[in-house]
């Protein structure tokens, strides 16, 4: 059993450390993860630069790209042999509703998925410093044992988020749906030191709906929240509405 | 009618011009876009640098950003008011199947959908040096009509992909489901100057499947192909199987 290891927090991050060390008891584990922090980055791929890569230790390697990046190098380059699964986190902060389309994490699960290669991304729920990662890091190997044992549906991915608490306040895994955030952003102006503007993007306001079912649902009370994502943006339901206009 | 274009070609690009410059006979058109080609960013967001922007004509903002960014930098400052429609593109390019989810293109017309505001993201089927823009810019003008008549289904936006023909040979407009590519990555790794490896993500070999109803299917045969994406990525029909495991 040959396991990869990735994230978007950088590979000297809590979250990787806890989740690679954790992961030894089902297999071989390689970490394969950006020399950085590469949070908000999507799947952002690099095609107009190199990469370097740095063998820090033994199985460890250091990438100055994105998590994407780090799949492809991983599973095209410097693994000797294609992984069995590939768990990309523990992110540091959840990655729940539809921030999972801005997430560097859950984006290298989706680069596994599109190479055919089963994936979990794993985030703990928290943005303190000092989060419960071995905890969730035990969540992680009882839900890859399983994807192990069982297999995934074609095209998707889990994507698992923990709350931050000790193990024994921890609650029962959910199946969730992904939930939906409401959203107000803003973008805040500057002037510098020479009088020009510039501009940073503000954290805004951001809300959830706290609907049953939902991965937010799940996480507000404690439960770990696993929610099978695929690849298919197609909304379905609208083909016959949209198909009845006048193009 | 206020409408606001982007691209991830950046703004001067021959796509977001023949699009801005159509797209007046619906209303006031506002471009904010990278100031540099940005392909292949996801829906990346700049949080941890401050953005520039640069006035180059009236109406014409350049953001040294993501095409999420101009999103942000877009409707939260630059314009006056909060825009009716997004439009994004013409990408150089066509963003069909598992590839929207690299695209930039898309990712402007998501964050759009995620603030509310309608949105459609047009590409180009062609690497050509020189493409039929403004036969695909005519297009954007028909379906922009089509979705400020009808407004769109909740959280769903609309892919559009136009085959690189003159307009005679255009058929008509399809309503698609997403494709599915086949991708086989590679990795190529070098040598510099001074004897240390670097690598460069390969273009692999890319193929599709030619399934009757998909974008891929419908640009084959010169139909201009819309499909209508949502945010929503849960496998519904796999929460079911995935409840029976044993975590």
């Amino acid at each position: 059993m040959h396991i990869m290891v990735t994230n978007d927090d950088g590979i000297h991050a809590p979250g990787i450390l806890a989740l690679a060390s954790a992961l030894r008891v089902l297999g071989e584990v390689t970490v394969v993860a950006p020399d950085r922090e590469r949070s908000a980055v999507g799947h952002a791929l690099t095609l107009n630069s190199p990469l370097r890569v740095f063998e820090l230790r033994d199985g460890f390697y250091a990438v100055d790209g994105t998590p994407t990046d780090c799949v492809n190098m991983g599973i095209h380059s410097l693994l000797p042999f294609r992984p069995d699964l590939v768990v990309s986190g523990i992110n540091h902060g959840a990655n729940l509703g539809d921030d999972v389309t801005y997430s560097g994490t859950v984006a290298a699960a989706i680069e596994a998925t599109l190479m055919g290669i089963p994936a979990i991304a794993i985030s703990l729920a928290t943005f303190d410093r000092i989060g419960h990662f071995p905890e969730a890091a035990q969540v992680a190997v009882r839900v890859a044992r399983q994807v192990i044992a069982n297999g995934l549906p074609e095209d998707t991915f889990l994507n698992v988020n923990v709350p931050n608490c000790p193990d024994i306040e921890l609650m029962p895994p959910l199946i969730t749906r992904q939930g939906k955030r409401s959203f107000v952003g803003n973008v805040i102006g500057k002037t510098d030191p020479r009088g020009r503007k510039y501009y940073w993007i503000g954290s805004g306001e951001a809300d959830f709906n706290d609907y049953e079912g939902t991965d937010f649902h799940a996480i507000n009370r404690k439960h770990v929240s696993i929610t099978p994502l695929h690849l298919d943006l197609t909304n379905y339901e609208s083909m016959k509405v949209i198909s009845g206009w006048d193009f």
